[in-house]
């Protein structure tokens, strides 16, 4: 922990960053939202895909902040791979998470931000560019700030399996044995919801869930959520209780009942 | 059609009347939404609802307007049920559509509100008092404000059923013989996605998709809605092509090619 305690004195320049990475990804990707169609079809015959170029654009702006600001950190985005640091830090990206969602029109795609070492994510940011709402966590921070103004980020209290909300984004995740797990966890629930993809993750660390259940993630497809809920005061773990930074088979929960609960029933699978 | 043509010299004042009952019912809904859980869980051992309360807030408030301004019209509401009134028109409302969507904190619940006569809607809104988004659509208007300003409403074009995307709230929807239809619509798609509530029907509204699904609608859930995706160029059906705005199963279409290919697949099932 002897690099973490290091970081803090570096925590202000590093949140300021990642604000301004978050910033620069909003303009870049929101001219490809809802993009073309809205109107018109696109007629573009040479097969413009407005998802990607926005993905690019957004990933672009933000490694040219960090060349800028902090050449020393390392990189790991989603579409232009890896860039190595000498810092022990890298900057992990997910410049349009919900890719599917984003081509839909729906709001609860995401920008995905965070700052971790090998032990995981130290900062972290969800941040929703259309509705302009940002939920951000770690280095002393835990707070959304959107439509309604800014609130701290709290996760819910414990309680019974019976009385969680649940999401996933696809009814159909992962595997046969996988799919099969998630619905042992659902048939318990109080409520499953699908198809919000990295937010809700945000509702999570917002409060107003208990439990979220993936599998098949990316380091960049959870290392920025994680960071939220961790300091939201959430668990975020592999469905075996171990490190979910990786990616995987992740299981997010609101506090240690949901997440012991859940867990039971999951590391009962293969 | 009378009554119809008739009503164009009040338009004015009905489309008036209805953005000044959509921003009440903002008003009155957006303090019950996200309530307690974001800071600390609801202590209230009185059992507080905030979903009833903020329903029933949102209704009274739109129904105060129309006291004051319209008390010629007739008034169905979720909340509330019926009103009488003497002009042939009748207010449909749904103070809050999405309740276990409101419950959960996402952004994709809605205020849906129409105008209708015995043969359907005459002009509707959709409105996300959260995002700050309205979808308006009848009486020649057919636009959404919001977040990033106003855009003209207009439908996707003709596609074939396998580059389509199609969205229902629940995959669990209705019956055995209605998951089943739906399951046949679904898997000659190119994307199926859940958990929208009515903003799904915003979004076919808006040209980002091609299809929405849903069984055991009542006519509140649907008259604000067919009324945007009429006017955006849209079809809205029952599962057999006949009238959908007393609800029931609900088959909504960007266009005739579309609508077409799901009914040719949902009228074969009981």
């Amino acid at each position: 922990m002897t690099g973490r305690k290091a970081q803090l004195a570096d925590s202000a320049q590093i949140i300021e960053t990642a604000h301004a990475m978050a910033d620069a990804a909003r303009r870049a990707v929101l001219p490809f939202f809802r993009h073309g169609d809205l109107v018109a079809d696109n007629k573009d015959a040479a097969g413009f895909d407005p998802v990607t170029e926005g993905d690019r654009a957004a990933e672009r702006a933000m490694r040219a902040l960090l060349a800028e600001r902090r050449p020393e950190d390392a990189i790991l985005g989603e579409e232009y791979g890896t860039t190595e640091g000498t810092s022990g830090l890298t900057w992990v990206l997910d410049p349009v998470d919900g890719t599917r969602g984003f081509l839909s029109g729906t709001p609860t795609w995401g920008v995905l931000i965070a700052l971790s070492d090998e032990s995981g994510p130290l900062y972290g940011i969800v941040d929703q560019p259309y509705i302009g709402e940002r939920f951000e966590g770690g280095l002393g921070q835990a707070r959304v700030v959107g439509p309604q103004g800014e609130a701290k980020l709290v996760t819910r209290g414990p309680r019974d399996l019976q009385d969680c909300i649940l999401f996933t984004t696809f009814p159909e995740l992962g595997s046969a044995d996988e799919a099969a797990a998630f619905r042992a966890v659902s048939d318990r629930v109080q409520l499953t919801r699908y198809g919000m993809d990295c937010y809700a993750y945000a509702l999570l660390a917002a409060g107003q869930i208990d439990l979220v259940i993936e599998a098949g993630l990316n380091a960049y497809d959870i290392q920025g959520p994680m960071a939220v809920i961790e300091a939201a005061g959430g668990i975020v773990t592999d469905w075996k209780g171990g490190p979910a930074h990786m990616g995987g088979r992740v299981l997010a929960a609101a506090n240690a009942a949901q997440h012991k609960a859940a867990l039971d029933i999951l590391s009962d699978w293969p």
